[in-house]
C-alpha cells in the first residue's frame, strides 16, 4: 500500500496536534467496527473518464478524475482496514449517451428520464456493468484485491418492476435481497453494484442510481448513507451558498424540497435521505466528494462536513 | 419450477424403465455431492443472440439459441439441485466482433488471436462482462436465483500477463485466486465467469475462454471440466465421423494433437482438458453442446457421452 | 455398489427419454433433501423367509422374498444417497407364530390381537429384535454399512402402556421420544425399529407395528409416512379394483372406514395414516411393496403411485 | 434414582470416615472424566435368568442373578453420572444351549467352541440379540434411559470371518469400525453389544465374547477393558485362592498362561487382556462380579480389587 | 496431588460401606455439573494468620488456621474435579483491624461499620486485594493452578455506592456484571473476589462481604450460596444449641430474625439467605466451616449439614 | 468517552492535514489487529502518588502523576478501540519503600536488589497486588471498564525460583503460562500484572517488572514489547542527548551495554529488549512516557518514536 504522495502533508505537524487527530478519531472507528456504509459515486464524478467510444480518447484521460477515483477507492480501502464494511452503488448516464451517440442513437428524455428502447437497455447495460463498474472496481482493486462488481441482476438481488410504459426498460426498485451483498462485506469485500435489475419474468430494467442507493442502504439497516456529489451540503436557500444545512432531520428535509430550495438534480438524493433514515438507516449525508479525503472526515471527525439527514 | 415442457416424454413410459433410469443415476448424485464441475459454455453457442448492434435484430432472436440457453440454464439449475457446484466459463468472440464493426473498427487477428488495443479491450469488456455474462445470468436466475456474474478483476480472480506485445491486450493467466468462486459456489450460488483478468498494475487484458476454463478447474481442484462445444466429441481421424474417442488419457490426447487429427479450433480445448487432468481435475469432457440435456446426461448415466479425457 | 441386474432396461433407452426422466425427478430430489421418510415393512413380506423353527428350510428361501427384500434394501439405500433420511419401522406376526408353534404353543387372539403372556413376549421380542430386524439390517448393510437395528426400549425411545389386561403384554404408544433416531438419520445411518415398548417399571410389551410407525413419524415430523403392503392402494369400494383412489384428504379416508369401504387388514395402516397427517406429517401412502423399486418411483415422480392422504 | 436400599449401610457413618472416602474418590472422577471403559458382562452372570424355554420358569428368577444385574445396571448408570463412557459387551452360551435344548437340537462342542450350523446360528442371533441383550437394557434403563442395544452387524461395526469350516458360523473378528459406537457414548449413551458379526457377503457369524470385548476395547483406546467373572481375578497357582496377584505386566501374564497357572475358562479373558494393554487400552482387570458395586470400588479407590493388568 | 495425611481414615473400611457412600454421593455429582456455587470464606477463619503487622509473628501461623484453609482450598479444588463451578468470596476484617494499629490508626465503629476515611480505603483495599485474596489464592494454587484473585473493580465487576457518609467509603452494592466471572468459572478456573466495589467516578469502597456473597450468588444465578461459619448454623432460640434448625424457608428465617432468635453477627449472613433464594439461588447454606470437608459433604450426601434455607 | 481536553488542539486544523494524519495511521491499524502489545508502566511513573503511608498525603496528589496515569489510561483504551490487545505489567519500588518505612523497617539493597525477608514480602505484596495494581486498573476503568488486575500467582501464571539465598524472597522468572493472559486478552478486556510469582510449593517472589514485561511478551508471542520510560530512548553515548539512536537491532544492541553507553537503570530494560526480539517479540521500544499520547504516536505514525529494537 503506498501512501507517499500524502506523506509530506504531517512533515513537520508536531506530535500533540497529530495524537490531537488520533484520539479523536479512535472512539469512531470503534463505534463503527463491523457497520455497513452505504456509498455512492455519481457517473458524473467519472464522466470525462477514457471514453470507449472515440478513439482518440482511448488513452487520453483528465488526471482530475482519474486522481479523485484514486482518492475515492483509498479512502474505501483504508474503511475496510478501519473494520467498516463499504458498499458501493453507481450511476453512469453520461457515458451511456456517449456510446449512444456513438452507435447513432439520439437520447431522448421525459421529465429526466431518459426513454429506454430495447437496445438503449442493451447499451446501458453494457455500460453500467462493462465498463463503469469496471474501472470502480479496477481503482479499488489496485490498493487491495477486495472489490467485487455486481449488478442487480446478480442472485436476485434487486428485483424491480416497470416504471411507467411510455419510458420503456426504466425500472422501480421493489425489493432488494441483502443476503449476497451482506456475505460479501462481511468477508471484507466491497460490493460495487451497477445499478440493473430484473423482473420475474427477467426483463431487465435501468434504475435511477440515488433510488437504488437508497434502497441498498435500507435492506441492509446501514450504519450509513453517502452520497458523494458535486455541492457542498444541502442548502436552505437554493440559491445562497451560505445557507449549508450541517445537520437537520427528514421532516425539516421534506420542507426544504417542498419550498423549493433543493434543487432539481438534488431531489432524488434527497428524497432517498430522507426515506432511509426513516427506514432504519442511522444517517444519511450529502458531501462534496471533490474535497479529498471527504469520507474519512465524515466519519473520524467530531465536526460534521456536509449535510448529515437523521430521523429526528 | 415449471418443467411442463419435457413431461411428455415420459407420460406412458412403464415404471420399470424409468426406475431403471434412476436406480442408475442416484449413485452418481451421491458421488458427486459437492463437488465442483466447471463448465465452458461457448460463445459460438450464443452467438445468433439479440445483437445491440443492429436495431432492428433488438427484439428478434433464434429460437433455436434461446432454446438451447434456456436449456443450458435448466441443467445447472438442477445440478445445484443435485449437490453439485457448477462454475460456468464463458467467452464471446462473435459478439465482440459485432460491436466493434458497428462502431467502425476492423477486427485484426494474428495466428487466431484478436489484435486488441485499448479501445478494443474497452469493448470486449463491455460485450463480455455486460452483455454475454448478464445474457447467461439472466437465462440461469429464471429458473433460480443463482446465477453471479464474475469477471477474473473481481477481488484479484485471475492475474493476468501480456501474452505478447504485438497482440495488445491479449492476456495469458498466471495465477488464479480461488477464494471467492469457492465460496460462492459452497453456498449453492453459481459463479459465471467473463473472462478479463487484470495484472499488478491494474491493466486488463483479455483471455482466451478456454484457457481460463481449464485454470479455473485446476485452481478449484474440480471433479470436472466440460467443453460444451458443436462436435460429438474428439476424432482419432479428422473427417471420419465414426472415429469418435469415447475416453482416452492425457498421453493420448496429446498424441492426437501430435499427429494433427485434432482440429485447430479444437487444439486450445483439448489442451486444457490434457493440462487440468494432469494438475488435480478429476476428468474432462468434450460434448455436444446442442444435444438436449447433455450435462445430466453425462453426470447421470453408466454410458458416457462426447469425449472423456483422465490423467492415466 | 452393484446395480448391475438392473441395468439392461436401460440400454437403448435414447437420451431423450432418459434425461425427461431425470429432469423430472431432480427437483424431487431438492425438495426432499434432509427430510425424513417413514417406511413400514410389512411381516408379511418377509413372512415366507428363512425360518428357524423348520431346520430343513434353514438354507431354503423363496427366491420371491429375497428378490423383493433386496430391492427394497437397495431403495432404502439409494433414498440416503439422494439425501433422504428413511427411517424403517417393522412387525413380524408370521415369524412369531412359526416359533411359538415350534415351542408347543398354540397363538390365541382375541379380535385380531395376539393373547401375551410372559412366555409369548420372550418369543415375540426374540424373534422381531433377534430375527426379522436382523434379517432386514442386513440386507441393507449388503449394499452399505448404515442399517441400525432398535427396539423401541433402546434409550427410552418408546413409552408403552398395557391394551387391554385380558391381552397380557401387549402395549399402545404413550409417548415417543425422537433423540436418538433424529441423530442417527441425521448422521446418514438407518434406524431400522422393531415394535417393543417398554413402560416405567421396565415391563415390555409388544406393540401393532402400524400403529408404532404412525406415532414414530408424528413424533419425528417427518415428511411421509409410506406403508408398503400387498395392494395396490385404498380403494373407495372394498371388491372394486377400479376403485384405486390416488389421492384423498384425511377426512374422506375416514369416511371410507366408516362406509366398511376399507377391509379390516388395512383398518390400522389408514387410521396411522389419518393420524399421522393431522399432526405434521406431510404425507402417508399406501403402496404396494411387490411394485419394483416402488419407493423411488413415489418419491421421484410427478403421477402419484397408490394412494396418497393428505391432511386436506 | 431411588438408591434407598443401599442408604442404610452409610447411616451413623462419621463425617471424617464419609469424607475421606469422597476425597479418595473424586481425583478418579476428574482423572477418568469422558474416557471409555469397556466392560464385559458374562452370560454366566444372567444364566440363572428368566428362561424363555421353559414356561414354568416364565414368571421365577433366581433373586440373586436378579439383585446381581440390578447392581451391575446402577453402577453402570453411576459412570455415565461420573463422567465416563461404559460400553457393555456380553455373551449368552447357557441361554443358547437352553432354547436349541428345547427346540430339540442337542449342542455340540470341538475344543470348547459350539459347532454352529445355520440353524444354530439363527438360536444363537435370537437369544443374544433377542434375549440377552434385551435384559441388560432394560435393567440399565430402569435406572435411566441411556442403554442402547446394539450387534456387531449394525452399520458394519464388526466385521467377522470364519474360524473353522468344521465349526460352521463361528467367527474371528477382523475389523472393529468405532464410529457408531464413540459416538452414542459421546453423547452419554451406553451401547450394549451382543457379539455377533458379519462378513461382506452379509453372512452372520457367533464370536466369542471376551475375544470381542477385547477387540472393541482396542478400537475405541478405552482407557479400562474390564472383565466381570466369578472369581477373585488371576491366580499365580491354580488351586490356591491366596495367590491373588493383584497386579501384573502382560508379559507376566503371559508366563501364567504358559505355566498353566490360569484355568482353561480363563484363558481367552487373559489373552484379550494381555493383547488389549499391549494395544493402547491403558488397562484391563479381571474383577468378581459378585462383590457388589466391585466396579466403583475398583474405578475409585486407591487400593486395586481384582487383578490389574499394564502393558509393562 | 497428594492426599496422603487423608488416607489413613479409609483404611480397613469394609468394601460395601465404601461403596455405600459412593452410591450416595454420584448422583449428586451428576445433579449439580457445571452449577455455580458461591461460597462465603470468613476472614474470621483466617485471622489468626500470618500477619504482616507484627514482625515477630511473621514466620509464626497457628497450625489450625493452616490446616483449615489448606482443607477448605482442597474442597475447592476437588469441587472442580467434581464439574462445579465453585465462586470465593471472602472478608478480612481483622486483617483490617491489625494493619490499621500497626500504622498508628484507631478503628472506629458505628453500628457495627467501620468508619472508613480515605487512608482507612488505602489500607483496606491493600489487605483484602493484597494480602487475605492472595493467601487464599495460593492456597488453593497448591493444588491446582486454579485460583484467580478477583477484586470488585475489575472489569466493571462490582458498583457501589455510598453507603452512609457518616461512614466514608463504606459501600452497598449497586450491580454485579457476572460475564467476567461466569467466563472463568465456565473454563474451570476458581474466582475467588475481595470486596471492593468502585462507582461510577471510578471511586473505591469497602462493602460487607456477607452482602457481595449474596449479590454475586444471585447475579450468577448460583445453584447454592454458602456461608462458611463458626457456628454449627442457624437457631430457633439464639442460646439453645439443641434448637438447630435443618431446613427452613425463607419465610420462617425472616421470621426467626424478627423474633431475636439470630444473632447479630449473624443477621447480614441470613439476610442474604433469605435474599438470594427469593432471587433464583437454589438454596442457600450456614455450615460450620471448622468441619473438615463440611463442602463436601453437604454436597454429597443425603442428610443436611447445618442448615439449609429455600425458597419455600 | 469523554476526550473534551484534547479536542481544542485539532480545532482549525485544515481537512487535507487531519485526513493526511489519519491515512498515514489507518493501514497501521489494520496490520496490528488483533496483536498483542506488552507495555510496561514504570512504578516511578506513580511515585508522587497518593501514598498510604502518609495520612496528610491521603488527599493530595500530584496532578502531574494523576495527569500522566489518566492519558496512559486513555491511551490503553484506545489502542483496544483499534482492536489491539495491550496488556500492562508494573512495578512499584518507590510505593513499597514507603510503606515499609512507615511500619519501621529499613529497606537494604544488595547489587540495586532489595532485601526481601518474610515481612518485606508480604508488604511488597500488599502495595504491588493492593495498592499500585489497583489504581492502574481504576484509571482504566474510569474510561472504559476493561482492566482487569492479575498478580503472576493466578492460575500460576508466573512460575518463580530463588533468585540469592542472600536476598531471600527475590525470584527469577522460570515459566510464564499465557492461557489465562491470552484469553483475557482475546475477550477485549486489559490485563493489568503485578510482578508476583510462586514456585510450586506456593511460596510466592517478588520478581523485577523488566524481566516479567520481558518474558511476559516472550511467552504471548508479543508484536510489540514497550517501555515507557522517563528519558527519550537508548543512547550511544550515556551523557550526550544527541546521541538518541531512533533503530538498532539486538546484536548492537548488547554491543552498547558492553560499551557502557546504556546506564545502570536501563540495562534490565535493553536486555528485556534484546531477549525478546530474539525470541519472537516483534519489537520492542523504549519510549519517554512523559510525552502525551506517546504509544499511539509510536503505533500509529511512520517516522518512529524513542528507541525501537528489531531482531536483526
Amino acid at each position: 500500500m503506498a501512501h507517499a504522495s500524502h506523506r509530506t502533508a504531517t512533515t513537520g505537524l508536531d506530535p500533540e496536534t497529530r495524537a490531537a487527530v488520533l484520539v479523536e478519531a479512535i472512539p469512531y472507528i470503534r463505534r463503527f467496527a463491523g457497520q455497513i456504509v452505504v456509498v455512492k459515486y455519481g457517473g458524473n464524478a467519472l464522466a470525462g473518464s477514457k471514453a470507449a467510444t472515440t478513439p482518440e480518447q482511448g488513452q487520453v484521460r483528465g488526471s482530475d478524475v482519474e486522481e479523485a477515483l484514486a482518492r475515492f477507492a483509498e479512502d474505501v480501502v483504508l474503511m475496510v482496514s478501519m473494520g467498516l464494511r463499504p458498499v458501493v452503488v453507481h450511476g453512469g448516464g453520461p457515458q451511456i449517451g456517449a456510446l449512444m451517440e456513438r452507435l447513432g442513437k439520439t437520447p431522448q428524455f421525459v421529465d429526466g428520464l431518459r426513454v429506454t428502447d430495447a437496445e438503449t437497455l442493451d447499451i446501458a447495460r453494457m455500460v453500467l456493468v462493462g465498463k463503469v463498474n469496471r474501472e470502480i472496481v479496477s481503482a479499488i482493486n489496485l490498493h487491495a484485491p477486495l472489490a467485487v462488481g455486481l449488478s442487480g441482476e446478480d442472485a436476485g438481488f434487486i428485483t424491480a418492476a416497470e416504471h411507467d410504459p411510455a419510458l420503456g426498460f426504466v425500472g422501480d426498485v421493489v425489493a432488494v435481497d441483502p443476503a449476497l451483498v451482506v456475505r460479501l462485506a462481511g468477508e471484507g469485500l466491497v460490493p460495487v453494484i451497477a445499478t440493473i435489475g430484473a423482473d420475474e419474468s427477467g426483463q431487465a430494467y435501468n434504475i435511477n442510481a440515488d433510488t437504488v442507493a437508497g434502497a441498498v442502504a435500507e435492506a441492509l439497516s446501514a450504519e450509513k448513507l453517502i452520497f458523494l456529489t458535486d455541492v457542498a451540503g444541502v442548502r436552505s436557500r437554493r440559491e445562497d451558498p451560505d445557507s449549508l444545512v450541517a445537520r437537520l432531520d427528514a421532516k425539516s428535509l421534506d420542507d426544504l424540497v417542498a419550498n423549493g430550495a433543493v434543487g432539481e438534480g438534488m431531489i432524488p438524493k434527497v428524497q432517498a435521505c430522507s426515506h432511509a433514515v426513516r427506514n432504519g438507516v442511522g444517517s444519511a449525508h450529502v458531501l462534496d466528494g471533490r474535497l479529498p479525503h471527504v469520507l474519512l472526515l465524515e466519519l473520524l471527525s467530531d465536526e460534521g462536513i456536509g449535510t448529515m439527514v437523521t430521523a429526528s
